[in-house]
């Protein structure tokens, strides 16, 4: 690969992540404006290709990906889960020889699998994860969604080359991202179920038995915290939860126990238990840092 | 009452919030250093006084409180609520004619109970909640307890003065406080019983269903939001859920249905509710600002 600086980057869908990847790109002087690489920008939606071109994010937008996908050294598809693949299948014919594809999908087992098999064998796909996001979605918010220290993981195919493996880690560090995690696509999904669609069930939950909007009164920061994220993308976390089904169930039961666990020693008044239990809570919390 | 400035302040322990309640009245100069008025701080940790004393938050400390309690015209008390009652009862008759007390107490319920009844008739005692805190505990800790703009909880006596009222209310906005909600004790614990303490159940709950440390690396964000409580002050919080034992068990029940649906609408993979669900949510969550 090219230098980064050299390169044509096309990003699929400038929504939140494709929006903040750009971005970071662009204002992170990896691709500076006016110099040999570009960014191209792919999306449906062409106020929002106006706008990315206004903000100075990408160099050029289109509203159909064909005129696009010849041209770049490097794709990020940033779409959600279900249309990455229908996007794959359709346009596989259309990518130039060589070009390096990674993904933002939050669910990668399907992905990988699909990969694994059906990808043009000129092509190398790495899927990716960006653990990082904002409040709402879109565009728009694009600007509230900083990389910087956050975690990114990458679930690697046994067909990618070492060398754009380690090309996109090169490059997601200097993004921003101060944590990259190599694993099994079935390992990512295993434990996303719990950091992310575990927590914002459990904040849809919340939200979900109580419709006074005056609670807020008696918040102090905790329910307010927990509840943050219930201001979520609809269609794409349906889509997460149902891709992502046994496992989240499974973790979702899991929780379930534990709370039934520390419900039942407040029922029964169990104090030393009660005690012993978050205390190692806290520790193993404080551990996690 | 005089003018703040020209008070003298007790605080009745300096952890956390009596540390943090202490050096609102100092930094924010309603009781400068040198002025007429005094903060007079208690605590059995004759340690937790000196630092406080170097740090210019308390005037004077003291490890008991009956040489403090005749000179106050103003106490804030700020004890667990088990050690409250306590010190009320064996404490009653030291406090000077007229002092306006207040407490800190994250339930209500049976304090409001015990000083409409047991009450000395020439005090005032205006229960109290402010919806602020940090990590961990302790006078170490409070300097990491912010009051600008959060919420202040006050469940009045039918006993209490209106001028005293009044008079708590002005010093709790000029502390920096942002929004001061009066209700009854019941209502109080059973706003806070959802808002506080079934979200420490949560945060529990979650921690204790996955031992390994290493999980942080698949984070987001959500998952460090909904957990950073769990590093919490074992003996208060295990005091809090069983003093308002009932009121939680009813949450926490409400919120296993909740999350009982949701997982139903998962698990029968019926995306159109789900989403409308979601949507429903995300609006209520949206409209709590």
């Amino acid at each position: 690969m090219k230098p980064i600086e050299n390169n044509v980057v096309g990003i699929i869908g400038l929504g939140l992540m494709g929006g903040a990847i750009a971005m970071a790109l662009r204002s992170g002087g990896l691709i500076p404006p006016g110099g040999r690489g570009r960014i191209l920008g792919c999306d449906i939606d062409g106020d929002t290709l106006a706008a990315a071109r206004v903000d100075g994010v990408i160099d050029e937008g289109f509203t159909s990906p064909e005129p696009l996908l010849g041209r770049c050294d490097m794709i990020f598809l940033c779409l959600n889960p279900a249309t990455l693949l229908e996007f794959m299948e359709k346009q596989m014919r259309a990518f130039r020889p060589g070009t390096l594809i990674t993904d933002i999908a939050g669910i990668k087992g399907h992905i990988a699998a699909a990969m694994e098999t059906t990808l043009r064998e000129d092509l190398d796909f790495i899927p990716g994860h960006p653990m990082a996001g904002s409040e709402g979605g879109g565009y728009g918010n694009a600007k509230k969604c900083d990389f910087h220290g956050k975690n990114y993981i990458l679930t690697p195919l046994k067909r990618n080359k070492g060398e754009n493996l380690e090309y996109l880690k090169a490059l997601l560090y200097r993004m921003g991202f101060g944590r990259i995690t190599c694993t099994t696509a079935e390992e990512h999904d295993r434990k996303i179920a719990f950091t992310s669609q575990l927590c914002h069930v459990i904040a849809a939950a919340l939200i979900n038995c109580e419709a006074d909007r005056e609670i807020t009164r008696f918040g102090g920061g905790s329910f307010e915290d927990l509840t943050r994220i219930a201001i979520l993308n609809v269609p794409l976390w349906t889509e997460l939860f149902l891709e992502n089904r046994d496992a989240l169930l499974h973790r979702i039961t899991q929780f379930e126990e534990s709370l039934e666990k520390i419900k039942g020693l407040i029922a029964e008044e169990q104090k030393e238990e009660l005690q012993e239990t978050l205390r190692t809570v806290r520790n193993r919390r404080a551990a996690m840092g």
